[in-house]
């Protein structure tokens, strides 16, 4: 099987390696000449525009999208008029689920096949292999079987055609509210073992023994484990939290599906609130306070 | 009516006078030198000492205590070996209601009696009137009669007896409990007007026409329109919010009673996330998003 | 003056009559008949149609919509073919902001005027006055200043032109938001009382006195205490919550805005909790325990 | 060594079959006459009393706790006036860490050791091993360390000496916090799966593929993956989550501490939520609804 990867970040460069040593032939492109040749000195084929990428690749052709979810669009706008019916194209990145579903419609108008591949597994899925969502037509799917077994941690596991297209972005988007959950509740518990002065716990020691046997092991307390036993302490990591999109999205789709994920929800809120600065609604807490009980008013620098 | 007054802070001395006014006449005392003096130039009878206290009242006396709710149990110790059978003692401060129960049961073993005082109303109290929740016998509440229509802001209104002693400070437990989630909600949404650079919105204006027709009309939103208008940033404010005891016992309450109060809750949470310093839980979120994406990690200074 | 109502529910039919009081020639239109009958029946001039309607106005007229927020567009569709320049269009219900600000534009291409006219206050407000946030243009207001005079509680108060078109109902949004936050309080509150067996509190007698010089004391603290006061044990009353639009809009554009709204945030998240029948995500939650603890699950009928 | 495990429920039977399979000599006791005779047919040496027990055992003893956490203190009772000095005691119940710390006290007064044992795993403990979190001296420790290599799921794996007594179930109770959390997490995900009819999706598939690759992947995905194969649409397992405790005591300690735990706190009231029988909150917030608003009610049997 030959296939075009096109975005060689982390996670395209990646997985072009993973499916090179599954036998896939892999050419890739990336608008980034850096990236093109980071990628062709780790050993993959890479061409420098579009144009020779579709040249690369035999007909019918199945294009790997791992670009950022912004950039889908615009590199989409560049493709189409360049490629031919029968065509598949796989967006692997994490795109909004409804974005999927109008793309795939653009897209066969043009008479082109199109998957939305949820991705997980991280910089570590090179080693370990990736966990994927796929949504579209079966015989898209099945003309991408191939890829899938070289990608996924096992023939088999790891991988599942979930329904229709928008269907693997929207489990990848779930998957990823409950991660952000999942994260929220060990940070909390580690914070709370922290804090604990009169026990002076080693949170190193208490993570690593957690991984064996206990009700809460899992692959993200693995990490977090390797991460405090390098740096117990957390020195010099700044607590400000980012968030990609996908907990927004997960949020906003309880809501409008009317199902509460009060846990879901306000860990995407905390991730807000670490990145705030000066937050208006505590001043205005503490105003009140100072109105109605004459508390004393903490000041501060721009007063 | 004669009524001593312990505890001439904020409260006690506008209290006293309050009742001065009502035409009961208040004798104060404070261990504090410098409150004994305020009190006295402001134009109250005060005494340097519980035994002048108690002396200059008739028996059987009433004593209201207004002091910080640690220290009741300390005054308890000095003043119930100078009192006599049928003296009234009514704890007016913010005390736990277990503690109010436990130190009545204490009281009625000297065969004193005892009122707990859940109290509210803050600076503006001496103005406006206090609103006040009773918990105690009859006849003790009956002895009271006079100085709780003086407190409060009418005659027969916003004072009650609202049931056997520890009734009283539980409904002011709860009052506050519910402050802090009106609080939180008005400083959400103030914060989410201000953030709003497109319209660039003129709070105090807001807040002042909220106050007059709408559903959110409040003494709070009086307060918060005041706040406003004397300094619309809010600046030299530091976003650092106090909580005083009652919103904490009231989330363990609710746990104790198995009711749900996730508003009330949060509210507490958010003053308690207000005073934290390099959270530990958003430095691990941080080190975990880095350990699978590879994303960057901010620094800190302390790295 | 003179001005169309368009839409006599509840609101609508309310708005006109207390126009009316304040001496504004108001003429009404309804696509009900019902609606139209009880309007006429209440003193108002009823017309039959749009048509005749814009014949009763002079021109340039002053149309004041109050139709729910998913009619609008379909009503802009009838109404502008029939309109002039310079006609001005109030939209006083309660539409998402941005929608305003689209149909604000599309308004403008036919050099209509159009304000959004955010509307507090519900049914008590024929009585005791509206609370009105509006947006637009400086002269589309100055020409609905009569009307929102008489609109308003008292001259002067509880009307403000709070900004461009859209500001209107962006801050109504936050005031619905900062509402469910509020309600979520007392209700929480109240259900502590409830709960607490050991005080057998008259919840009813402890409203009515918070009423009083309380810090809590608050508009929607009336309502409650009328409320319980009328059915102390709410008999009969479902626990379900609706909700209408405004509380998720507000958790939205919290997200949008990055900034944390919890207790906003929660009090949405139990209104639709308040409505789910049988949680999947409560016997997901079950089954789990069940296996890893061997914890007995309740069964349900279903099984 | 020689050991006398006191409580033979599902947890104690289990843990001392491993015991006796890692080579332990184990001698059982049971209050109940059901739970000896069940452990006596699972092979292990049963005694029919405390008395028994202490006599089959060499001294100084060593003696294991599996007792549900109301019942440590009578047990003591009984106990301690039969133990001699250097006898040892572990908890390995759920107790509340600040009982054991009290109870090492009482302990200690009679020349005893005490150590306290954090024990998870659930049923699955026996076939894959228990995590073990340990209070106590370092000699107890060490008197204890083949029982520890035989429980735990690999030599030097899955158990620690975590810190002075308290701090084993200190740690087990942050544990339970963070698998709420974990739990709460992945019933929402499964939630928002359920319930998007759109996509029909296989959610046994779903759970089975992330347990491959997925940053989610854990030990709770594969119990979770397990139930929903069972039963996909958890038919027959009502909403009624059950609590046990340590998820209340974590979020008290968090108050207490200062560190807010929004989503393991969430988490716990979540499941208060879903024991709620017509909640009194909702009915005030319908009501309330009503009261400003004129919304109908929907009304309860009960009315």
């Amino acid at each position: 099987m030959q296939l075009g990867m096109i975005g060689l970040g982390r996670m395209g460069a990646n997985m072009a390696q993973r499916l090179q040593r599954g036998g896939i032939a892999v050419t890739g492109f990336d608008p980034g000449a850096e990236a093109r040749e980071r990628a062709a000195a780790a050993g993959l084929p890479v061409v420098d525009g579009l144009q020779a990428l579709l040249q690369a690749l035999p007909a019918p052709r199945v294009l790997w999208l791992m670009v950022p979810a912004a950039a889908v669009d615009a590199l989409l706008d560049e493709l189409l008029p360049l490629l031919s019916p029968q065509d598949l194209l796989v967006d692997g990145g994490n795109s909004w689920y409804r974005d999927s579903q109008r793309r795939a419609q653009r897209c066969g108008q043009a008479r082109l096949d199109y998957v939305d591949c949820g991705t997980s597994g991280g910089v570590w899925g090179l080693s370990e292999g990736y966990c994927l969502m796929l949504g579209g037509a079966d015989d898209a799917l099945a003309r991408l079987r191939p890829a899938l077994q070289a990608l996924a941690p096992a023939p088999d596991r790891g991988w599942a055609h979930v329904g229709p297209v928008g269907a693997g972005h929207y489990c990848k988007m779930i998957h990823n509210g409950i991660e952000y959950g999942m994260m929220q509740a060990y940070a909390e518990g580690f914070a709370l073992l922290q804090k604990k002065a009169e026990f002076a716990l080693d949170l190193p020691q208490l993570a690593e023994t957690w991984r064996h046997g206990s009700v809460v092991r899992s692959w993200l307390l693995d990490l977090s484990a390797e991460a405090l036993q390098r740096n117990p302490q957390l020195q010099g990591i700044a607590p400000y939290v980012q968030d990609s999109g996908e907990g927004r999205w997960t949020v906003n789709e309880a809501i409008e599906l009317d199902v509460p994920a009060p846990v879901i929800t306000l860990s995407l809120l905390e991730r807000l609130r670490s990145r705030e600065d000066n937050s208006f609604a505590d001043r205005l807490l503490a105003a009140m306070r100072a109105g109605f009980g004459g508390h004393a008013l903490k000041r501060s620098a721009d007063g």
